[in-house]
């Protein structure tokens, strides 16, 4: 076995995580923990230099970043599609892809974790407090794509394959139990990601995980 | 003529405008003057509802984000090899590309557009000190691959042919002229971006954007 994951229960990993499970890979998921801080121990320093996670190990390749690792995957296991084959709705899926990963994921990363941006307790505060609004409009995004998806009776968000946007958006959407937010307040993106769960690979991501959906608490 | 990009003199649009120059491409350039708030304009918003450049507009379809504008110029312009065609070899550009898009961009935007982030003056400055460090220390990786690069006897960041990493590193070191970095100090790189700003589509860019390299006052 020559593929190998490495992944945090919940983070942002679950994107490539749920992926590989989809595509029935074998795979080796090994397991930080970031609540112990084990992604700056040395010996995960020595696999990804910048403490973070998702890295997947193919062989004698260390990738990692969520884009690049899913157009990996995407290559890797082409019967899967992960990635439309149609060069313009492979464009419209990596640019809400990209989106979801320079925009929604660092915003969320704001609340999360502030002492990466700011090193006084206050701004800390603020940035939470600030950025966990931001986060409720750009999850209104998300919910315009899931429910505009759901109007034209197209299955997935990148179209007729489960693919990477349902997976980020599942991922997106979880977070904002952190941030306060009701999942519920989504409603068509709340169905979808329920939908996604149910799906056998990404449902095998999610018990590894121990994943709860919906972490709101009024 | 059914290319349009808009960009803004300065701002990451750069990517696809010297990536549309190089491939000697004909487009029609259309000016969105940041400092004006011109992004913020109707007029622009009904064009990108998110207010940012670049946006790329080929016929009917209006694609944003650089990742998906890169990976779009790619296809569109085969014979430019803007991506490495070997899987591996894409991988890695992919995953730089993504890193400085995701991680090294929206460092500088910390700096530059605090108020994105938080609203009080006091969290504000401490975003721009707290960041403008980080994003130093950012570049220092970007020196890392050009170093690298150069070791190597690889004529540009991705290989063998210019491409998006080489644009964006000129970018990202330019703007940290902004942040009271000075260029030479990564010397590499600023080697590196100097011949990359020599080359006949990039220097076009620059001279539409009327660009200065180096930004930096002592
Ligand atoms: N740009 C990276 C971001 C990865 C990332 O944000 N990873 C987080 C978990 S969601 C992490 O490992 N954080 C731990 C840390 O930064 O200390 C990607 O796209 O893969
Ligand atoms: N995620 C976008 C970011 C684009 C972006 O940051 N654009 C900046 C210029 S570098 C912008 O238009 N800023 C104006 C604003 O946000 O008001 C991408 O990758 O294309």
């Amino acid at each position: 076995m020559s593929l190998k994951l490495y992944f945090a229960p919940g983070a942002c990993s679950f994107v490539p995580h749920a992926l590989l499970e989809t595509a029935g890979a074998d795979f080796e998921p090994v397991m930080v923990k970031l609540h112990k801080n084990e992604q700056n121990d040395a010996a995960f320093r020595a696999v990804n230099p910048r403490g973070q996670v998702p890295v997947l190990v193919d062989g004698e390749q260390v990738i990692t970043q969520i884009v690049a690792i899913v157009s990996y995957l995407d290559a890797k296991f082409p019967e899967q599609q992960f990635l439309p084959r149609e060069p313009l709705a492979r464009t419209r899926v990596l640019e809400s892809l990209a989106w979801m990963n320079n925009t929604a994921h660092p915003t969320f990363t704001h609340v999360f974790m502030p002492f990466k941006f700011a090193g006084t307790p206050e701004a800390q505060e603020e940035l939470k407090a600030f950025n966990a609004k931001v986060y409720a409009s750009l999850l209104g995004e998300i919910e315009a794509m899931a429910s505009k998806a759901a109007a034209a009776g197209q299955p997935w968000l990148g179209g007729e394959r489960l693919g990477p946007l349902d997976v980020y958006a599942l991922v997106l959407l979880r977070w904002g139990g952190f941030a306060k937010i009701d999942p519920t307040s989504y409603p068509a993106l709340w169905a979808h990601v329920q939908k996604v769960a149910q799906q056998p690979g990404v449902a095998k991501a999610i018990e590894r995980e121990r994943l709860q959906l919906n972490l709101y608490k009024p």
